[in-house]
Order: structure tokens, then C-alpha cells, then sequence
């Protein structure tokens, strides 16, 4: 494999004996001494549970918040190692990179991310601790998937290496504009922009920056079997069956979730049949594109990552998922053969067509959204408790916060393009072990990769014998 | 593929690229503006929550059906997609089919079956709106099943456009039956009857409707391959452990749904040991046939249907099982032959095993059930709780309801029968796109399908060379 | 196949047609009888809980245990059915056996361990009935886990009729272990030990009786292909990632479960980077070998099935599994060979490197945790209520208490040992239909296996076709 090649140019040192192992270590180290120095129990996985109980007055055990979102946790963790993982196991040779290293920097990520979002978000300045539960986990598997949406652009080729460092700088830097959209701008809800359309532009920059003219080397690789096409369907069908879940792990208890599910469900409905009619008029013979159905039946999800939680009404939730469905499958089609061709930009899974545009989207009908919120539709509280006009906010009217979230958008891509911008550069280095350019969307690479002589069925292996045979006779 | 046989008459067209995304623009509209005239949030999904909790005297966020039901929908959910989905990648060359028109069909469907289940049990006649919250989604969910059943008999026989057809008309059949099974004859926890008995009959209907005398031309692609069975085992497992979840999601809150998932689980367990068992006696060495582990170890879920709420206590949930474990693999060994070649009745998955006669068993050991309640095994209050022995019931002995419970079954099986029957007469209109005799069970038809070159390995690409080779010398 | 070594000896008889079906319908007749005379609903599951909530003063259906746990529940479920059957499916012709023998014994084993767990720790003397709810579903698949970790020892190498005999002895093995190991020792939250432990050393002094020598005979389908590594990782998934409600399922309501989620959550991450990075060290190129990221990266869940629920800190977690990734790859990497080599010890799945060592491991790091508990970490209550220091253990110390921690774990030892020597002794006799030594990990000797001819590509047909034409030319 490959080898036909190796004239083209000296091969690349792919070799990651010892830089993943050193980087595994070390990083894990450093998570074990931070979270010693930094991480506790929060009052309800703490064993004064009980204590806290009595001085807050609840009555009951089934009041702790892991009853409130647990399952939705669960599902979301599906997503991020079974969802995420198995949508990139399409290509025909590239299955184990795709489910592998997204379950070890998925891994990396959450520990991270706790930390990061810690400081950010849940440090207790009187005793410089982190107190974690339940939600803590959620954010934390959030903050991973947009290195992991990064991850899709640059499936095949990079090194594990490379990816680890993506993920340590696409946490910290998701942390911090987090920081900036949600507690500055006060932004409600921020899914679409904070997880979605800052991950694909992270990926797309990054994949930009390393750009490989000479990837059509690889372009026996760059495709699908029809077995890796079934696999990845189940990573589709996980994310689209929980992304209900996704939408409304850490909103309100009650009236919250309960709503941002339902949006999310009726959402994604509506996208897989404009997906389907959009991929089967782009055919001659009004055939289907797996591409299409694997991806972009999930846009619907993706937009609806702020607007979830409003009162945007069940028909409000089937046209954004509708629009969404005929925009991203459009993307496949035409954006991003576009994007590789003119703009130099490779992007491996169509991120940009799933991640980036419906995230910065949803960033966009969040604002609309909750721009047009009143009092009749939200009642007084409703409209109090969902933006959360509380505190030094609560003065502000619903077009200013609408302006708001637009503004937060505008941040979360900013984010995305400079900080991808800077890890590619970071990338370029010789050091990171990657592949040649002939050597992409290959597992042989990093894995140890079984030979499949048994697909070979016995008839076949009678006729191989008989050629050499007859080989033989002349 | 399939040009050999050209000669046998006129290839049908079966390009669909007007068609499908037609049906499916005109349908996604035609939800749109019915969801903006009719679908609103109810009251635990509304953000005027608050106020609702307290003119409902609600102590607890908790207390939101979300957290009731919640969970089983997700698992429900997974049972629709997954479960259906998967289990009807079996065949070698038609999992994209499988799973991936199921995909589309569920996601329409479910959409349809939220504004048909709400206009006949849902609507406030005051307001003219159907107000929804998580119940629906699981009955929406649940109402597509109907019609996803009746896509196992024509799996790999019919066009995307003849499954939305199905379904549009699958999905209003469902809603009309189960008012009249459970509003008008006030039949309990009707599952096996109106999802099971009604989608396995309609499909069965449908199918003998357009029987194909020379369906033989395409036996090549009717089967599985090695790695086609382990796909349709994801489908399988996720049906049978969630299974209990699908019998318990819409049940009472409290001992209902905790009753109905204890049965389910013990009747499926006791399933799988009486499949193998028929299984393994069927084949002359004792071997287990795919077919039989996939499918019938199902039975147990489906025949618990209506009886999993009722005190039919755990063994009896253990003998329920028993039995239909065998009947399945009976059908799968001796009726589904039969039927093809006497009744000329073609069912690709064996529906008829595994939904139509466990459905209308499942249905009548719910009237036996129902008609040996007795208050000293439920008390009296769980006697009307379980039964809805209110209003105008309120006198109904359960000696009468077992009776209704009957008559149900009845009405589910003759809903199904006339109108697949009905269905089955309008698909056969040329108009369709469903595939030729010969061109049957292949995803080449509606599928870009990629070629598998990978499959074969190294050395046989070289043995083709020096075939080629071998034959420039002579 | 296999035809070719028919000369080495006569030939297994493999036929279980008889012996089979005899099997499982003995079994399951005796389990409806004894499930007929033994086992009822408990309050929370009886048409009677309107009265007992009442009566006991709950004010609210949520308050019914099935809230608390049939989420953890289904995660479990899934874990029993896919996750263990899917991590079977990696050989390249044994992945029917793998999921579906799975599927056949965990359905067996959930009934008998109902009654076995019923008889030791549920039974109401009064009545001699024992009363059944979630807990007991999820304790019942509990008790499968440890026979189901056995066959992962003896994958390939055993039949089905041998496999529900590990099965009928493994539960009960489990069941009496349990009740000492609970019960009369007292220990707390013993997962590791009662489960992975006792499961792992059952399968290994079993397959150390069961000793094939010619087993290199059926080298050739000792591992795996592409796709079957694929499927494989499906299992590990669902294993890591619902392994936080394993640890958690059964655990005190409100911060236990909390508290054991997020220490599982913790030590499962820092497990797989420790994996990855063993697993690079040992290539000489650095390359990854599935079979570790498949199995080692599960081994901090099995490691933290005790300590989970104590205060471990979060930091105490990520050590946990920090060492275990690197105890579990090691022994993948140098344990299993020399286990093989030298003890004559043929472990198929590596259960001495996933279950043995790390739910050993797992027992003493709970001792520890559990003698140097402290009221001030805990609180008075909360230490009270972690080690149910109450009636006759109210003056145990924690000191004490880790001590008969450290004791169970060994009682747990000695079980598998002992007992699977014993079961292993049984299996010995030639009536089983185990398959001979050359006829090992392959499916044909118990399935109806499809030929995969479709997975020759046309082009090979036509080289084929050519080939002989080719040959009748000369």
C-alpha cells in the first residue's frame, strides 16, 4: 500500500511511537494534579447530600438534579462516542481512525473541559475549588463536540498527535468564548453558535491552513464501501434520534426541556424529507446519496440548538428544519466541491455543510427568535425564567437580547476562524507525525489493520490456484 | 446488474426524481401550515408552566410528565429508527433501503400521526388546537410503527414514493381504528392490537394486493450475507431491550409503567430460550437459523402489548412468552412458505410471525386477562385505575371489557385487511416508480451505491493483472 | 471447511438438535413453574400501590422507585445484550455466536438469577414469596454479567448446550457468593468483586480444565477482519459508555448514584488514554492494536464498580483508571500469551486482563477507600448510610469495614476458581457438542451460515468466467 508512490517524494515520518504515548501521559498526569488541586463534589453528589437536603428544605431524593438529567446526559454521551464516532467510520479504509480517535480525544476533551469550564464558569472564589454534578458532565461533553465537529474536517488526515493538540486548544478556546457569549453577552441558550458553528469553523480554518495539494493521491481511499456507508448510519441515526436530548440536557427544569425537546424532535423530522427530495433532484435518475442522508438530515438539529428552548412553536420548529435540510444538502452538492476546488479548502465529512452554516443559522433564528418574545406568548415569569432577566439583565428588552445573540454568533465563528487559523499553523510543524499526501484516509497508518483474506470466498481462492497453475504449464 | 434479463419484457421506470421530492415537498408543506393551524405546546411544555403549577397546586419541576416519560420515549424512539431500521438491513444488497426509507418514512409519519391522533384524541373543542407535550411524541411514535410494520412485507418491493403512500394512509388508518378501539369500545392499553395486529395485517394486505409472479427473478439478492445478519442484530437487540419500554411509556404513572416493564421483560426473556429451541429441532444438524434469533425472539414483546399493564403476574408473563416464541418460529419455518406459494402472498421479513398473529394473540390474552380481574388481585382502586372504570364505564364488569377487549382485536384486524386491501389497489397504479421482477431487493435502484473494489485484496488484484496479462500474450 | 483435518482424529459430534431444544425447554418450563410459586410484584409494582402510598405516606407516583432506576436500568440492559455481544462479534466468523449465544444465555440467565437472588436476599419468610421490582431486573442482569464475562474465556472453544450449563452453575455460583459477600461480610457497593472478579476467574479456571492442545488447528479464525473490528466496537461503546450507570444502577438514591455516575464517567476517560498510550509504546511503529482500545479501555469501569460510590474524589478516580489502562494493556500485551504458553490457558477475549485482574484491583482500591473514610469527608449521616453502619454493623469501624472489603474480594476469587473448576470438570463430558479442536471459531458449526458469493465484485465474475473459457481454449 502506498508504496507505488514513495518516488513522488520522501515519505513522511509517521511514526508516533513515542509522541502519543508522551502526550497521552503527560496530559493525563496533568489532569490528575489539577483535578486534586481543583475538583470536588458538588452539594448533590457529595455524601452531606443529606445535611444539604435539611438546610435547603427539599423534600425528596428524587429533587437532586441527577434525576433531572441523567438520561438526557446519557443520551448526549451517546452521541458524542457512538454518534460522532460512527458517522466518521464511512470511508471504506479509515473506520478505526474515525471511531477510534474520536473515543480518545473525546476522552481527553471531557477532562479538560471540566476543568476549563470550571474556571470559567463554576469556581467557587472563596475556596478556589470546582464543585461538579451531573451538568458539569453535560458541558463537558458539549465543550468536546466541537473538537470533535473539527475532527470531521480533517478526517484521514492527521496524525493522533495533531488531534490531541486540535482538542486541547479547541476546549480552551470554546471555554473562553463561552465565557464571553453566555456570561458577557448573556446570551440564552447557546448551542447552535457555541458548539456548532464555532467547531465547523474551527475545523474548516484548520483544514485550510493544511491544505494538501497533492491529496488526490489518496483518492482511492477518499469513498465509501457499502458496508462503512450501513456503519455510519448508525452514528446518523444515534445523533438524530438523541439530539432531543442534546437540545435540552441543561435548559430549565420542567417547562424548559420539555419544550426544547419537543422543537428539536419536530425539527429534525421535517429535514430528513427535504434532505431526500433535495438529494434525489440532484440525480439524473433521481437517485439517492448516502452522503446526503448521513449528514444533512441532522441540520435540523443543529439550527435548532438556541432556538430550542423558545417559544417558537411546533409549525415554527418544522420550517427551520425544513429550510435547513434544502440548505445543507445544497452544501454538499455545490459548496463544498466549491469550496475544494477554489478556495483550498478540504474538508473531509462536509462540516461546513452540517456544522458551520446550520450553527451559524440557529445562532441567527435564536436571535429573531427571541427578538419577537413577548409577554402574551412566554407569560411574565416565562419570559423572565427562559432569558433570564434576572439580576443587572433585568432591564433588558427582548430586541436588545435578540441583538445580543446575534452579536454571540458573530463571536463564536470569530473564535472558530482565528483560533483554527492559529492551531494550523501550530500543525505545519514536521513534528507531528501526519501521513504523505498518498497516504490519507488510510488505517494502516496508525493502526494495526487485520488482513481480510477471509473475504475471499473458497470458489475464488480454487481459480487463484488454478491460474498459477496454468501459470506454471507455460 | 439485472441487463440479462431485459429481454423478459419492458424494464419499469423507476426513477423517481420528480416523484419523491414532490410527495415529499408537497407533504413537509401540507405539515407546516396544519401544525400552524392546529399543533401548540399543552401545558407542561408551555413556558406559562409556572403559573399552570401553581393553579394545579404542583409542588416540583419533577412533576412534569417529561420526567415520567421521558426516558421511554427516548428508548422508544431508538426502537422506530434503530430498531425497525436495522433490523431490515438483513438483506445483502438492501440496507440502504432498509434502514434509510425507513428513516424517511418515520419522519414523515410522525409528523402526520401528531395532527391525526391529536384531531381525534387531543383536540380542545373550545380552542380548535391540539395542545401536545411528551405523550404525543411517544403515541406519534408509536402510530408510525403501524406503518413501518407494513414495510417489512414489502421490503425491497416497492418505491420511496409507494412507502409514503403507505404511510400517509397507514398513519390516518391507525388514528381512525384506535379512536374507535379506544374511545368508543373503551378498550385498555390496546398495543398489540392497534400497532401489531393492524401493521402487520395492513402489510400483508398490501403485499398480496401486488403479488409478483415472477418476484423468482430476483431470489439472488433475496437473502443476507454474513456481515448483513450482524446489522440487522443491532436492530433486534435494540427492539427486544427497549421493549419494555415500549409497552410501558404511555402506561400509568407509577405501578402502571413499572408493571407493564417487569412483564415485557420476563416474556421476552422466556422467548428467546423457546426460539432457539424450535430453531435448532427445525434444521436436520441442530444449527440456528438467523432468520428465527432476529425476528421471533420479538414475539414475547409484541403478545405482551395490551396485557403488560394488567396483574397477569410474572409467570404468566413467562408462559406468554413460551408460546409465542414457538408460534413465531413456526410461521418463519412453515407459514411464510406457505402463504408465498399458495396464497401468493410475498412477506419479505415475515411480518406475519412476528407483528400480525402474535398482535391478535396478544390482543386476545388481554381479554382473557381483562376478563379474570378481580378486585382482590388489584384492590379496588387499581381495579378502576388500571381499567378506567369511570364516567360512563363506571359499571362495566370485567366479564364486559374482556369482551370489548376482543371486539377490538377484531376491528384492528379488519382495519388492517380492507384497507391494505384498499392501499395495495391504489400502489398498483404505474405511476410509482417501484422496481421490475427482476431488479427487486437491490439498492442499485434507488441508491447511488458505491462500488466495493476494496473487497478485493492485493493479491488478487495482482492475479487479475497477470490474467490480463496472460491473455495480451496469447 | 474443516473437511481438510478430518484425518487428525475423528470428528467431534457437534449436533445439538436434540440436546439443545431439550435444554431450553426443560429450563424454561421450570422456571415458569418456580416463577409461579415464588415470585409476585412488589408494592411498587402491584395494582395495590395507590393503597401503599397511602399507607406509607408518599405523596407523589415520582416517588416510586422505577424513576430512580429504570433509566440506569435500560443503560444496563443495553450493556448485557449489545455491549457484551457486540465485544464478541471481532472474530471474523464467529460474530452469530458471539452476539447470538450471548443473547440466548442472558435470557436464560435473568430468570434463574431472579429466583436465586430472590431466595437469598428478597424472600418475605412470611410469605415465602419473593416480591420483584426494577431492582431486582437490574441485579438479575447483574448476576448474567458474571456468566457472560465467563464466555468471553471461552469464546469459539464451547457449544451452546455447554453454555447454558456455565450459565445455570455461574448464576448460582453468583447468587451464594453474594449473599456471603453482602450479607454476612457485610461489604458495600461490591460490583467489582462479586461481578468481574468472581465472572472473570469462573471463565478462567473453565477454560484452564477445558485445555484444547490443538487448538493452533483453528488458528486461522482466531481473529479478526475490518469490519469485524467495527462491529466489535460497537459493544466496547455501549460498555464505557453506560458503564456509569452500571456502577450507579443500584446504589443509595440522590448522591450515591450521583457520586458513582460521575466517578465511573472520570475513571473511564483516564482509562483510555493510558490504553492508547500502551498500546503505541509496544508497536515498533507506534501503531494501535484494536484488541486493547476494544477491551483495556473498559477496565476503570470494572476497577471503580466498588469505590464508586465512596468519596473517592475526582482525582482519585482518574488515578484509578490511569492505572488500570496501563495494568489491563500490559497484561493484554504479556499475560494472555503467557498464560497460554506456559498455564495452559486459553482466554479468547483476554477476561483475565478486562475482568479478573481489574475487578480484583477494583475490591482492594474499595478495602482502601473504605478504611480510610472519615466522618469529616463524609458527614455522620452520610458515612452511616455509604456503608449501612447500622442494627448489628452500627459499631463497626471503617478500619473493620475494609477489611471484610478486602476479605470478600478473595471469597469472590476463590468462588470462580473453585466453581469453574468444578463446572469445567462437567463440560469435560463428551455429551455437550462441543466443536474439535480444528472446527473452533466457526459459526458453520452452529449456525445456518449464508455463502457471501455477493461479495465478489462483477468485474472478478468476469475474470472468472474468463478464466475458465481460458482453459477450455487449451
Amino acid at each position: 500500500m502506498g508504496n507505488c508512490c514513495a518516488y513522488l517524494g520522501p515519505q513522511k515520518n509517521t511514526n508516533v511511537r513515542v509522541s502519543l504515548p508522551a502526550v497521552c501521559f503527560v496530559w493525563q498526569i496533568a489532569m490528575i494534579v489539577l483535578f486534586g488541586v481543583f475538583i470536588r463534589y458538588n452539594p448533590e453528589s457529595d455524601a452531606h447530600w443529606v445535611e444539604h437536603m435539611r438546610t435547603e428544605n427539599i423534600s425528596s431524593d428524587i429533587e437532586n438534579d441527577f434525576y433531572y438529567r441523567y438520561p438526557s446526559f446519557q443520551d448526549v454521551h451517546v452521541m458524542i462516542f457512538v454518534g460522532f464516532g460512527f458517522l466518521m467510520t464511512f470511508l471504506k479504509r479509515y473506520s478505526f481512525g474515525g471511531v477510534g480517535f474520536n473515543f480518545l480525544i473525546a476522552s481527553f476533551g471531557l477532562q479538560w473541559a471540566l476543568l476549563m469550564q470550571g474556571w470559567f464558569h463554576f469556581l467557587d472564589h472563596s475556596t478556589g475549588k470546582i464543585y461538579i454534578g451531573v451538568e458539569n458532565l453535560i458541558n463537558a461533553d458539549f465543550c468536546c463536540a466541537g473538537s470533535l465537529i473539527a475532527y470531521g474536517a480533517l478526517l484521514g488526515k492527521v496524525s493522533p498527535v495533531q488531534l490531541m493538540v486540535v482538542t486541547l486548544f479547541g476546549v480552551t478556546l470554546f471555554a473562553v468564548e463561552e465565557y464571553i457569549i453566555l456570561h458577557l453577552l448573556h446570551v440564552n441558550a447557546g448551542g447552535s453558535m457555541v458548539i456548532h458553528a464555532f467547531g465547523g469553523y474551527y475545523g474548516l480554518a484548520i483544514s485550510w491552513v493544511l491544505y494538501r495539494p497533492n491529496l488526490h493521491l489518496s483518492k482511492r481511499l477518499n469513498g465509501s464501501v457499502y458496508h462503512s456507508d450501513v456503519f455510519a448510519m448508525i452514528g446518523t441515526l444515534f445523533l438524530w434520534m438523541f439530539w432531543p436530548s442534546f437540545n435540552s440536557a441543561i435548559t430549565d427544569h420542567g417547562d424548559g426541556q420539555h419544550r426544547a425537546a419537543i422543537n428539536t424532535y419536530l425539527a429534525l423530522a421535517s429535514t430528513v424529507l427535504t434532505t431526500v427530495a433535495i438529494s434525489s433532484m440532484s440525480q439524473k435518475k433521481g437517485k439517492l446519496d448516502m452522503v446526503h442522508i448521513q449528514n444533512a438530515t441532522l441540520a435540523g438539529g443543529v439550527a435548532m440548538g438556541t432556538a430550542a428552548e423558545f417559544m417558537i412553536s411546533p409549525y415554527g420548529s418544522l420550517i427551520v428544519g425544513f429550510c435547513t435540510g434544502i440548505i445543507s444538502t445544497f452544501g454538499y452538492l455545490f459548496v463544498t466541491p466549491f469550496l475544494e476546488n477554489k478556495l483550498k479548502l478540504q474538508d473531509t465529512c462536509g462540516v461546513h455543510n452540517l456544522h458551520a452554516v446550520p450553527g451559524m443559522l440557529g445562532g441567527f433564528i435564536g436571535a429573531i427568535v427571541a427578538a419577537a418574545a413577548s409577554e402574551e406568548v412566554y407569560s411574565r415569569e416565562g419570559l423572565i425564567d427562559v432569558f433570564d432577566f434576572e439580576g443587572k439583565h433585568a432591564n433588558r428588552t427582548v430586541g436588545t437580547q435578540g441583538g445580543y445573540q446575534a452579536a454571540g454568533t458573530c463571536v463564536a465563528i470569530a473564535f472558530g476562524l482565528v483560533g483554527g487559523a492559529i492551531v494550523g499553523f501550530i500543525l505545519k510543524f514536521p513534528i507531528w507525525g501526519d501521513p504523505a499526501d498518498d497516504n490519507c484516509y488510510d488505517d494502516e497508518v496508525y493502526w494495526e489493520v487485520p488482513e481480510d483474506e477471509e473475504t475471499i470466498p473458497p470458489v475464488l481462492e480454487y481459480n487463484n490456484h488454478m491460474i498459477h497453475k496454468h501459470q506454471d504449464i507455460h
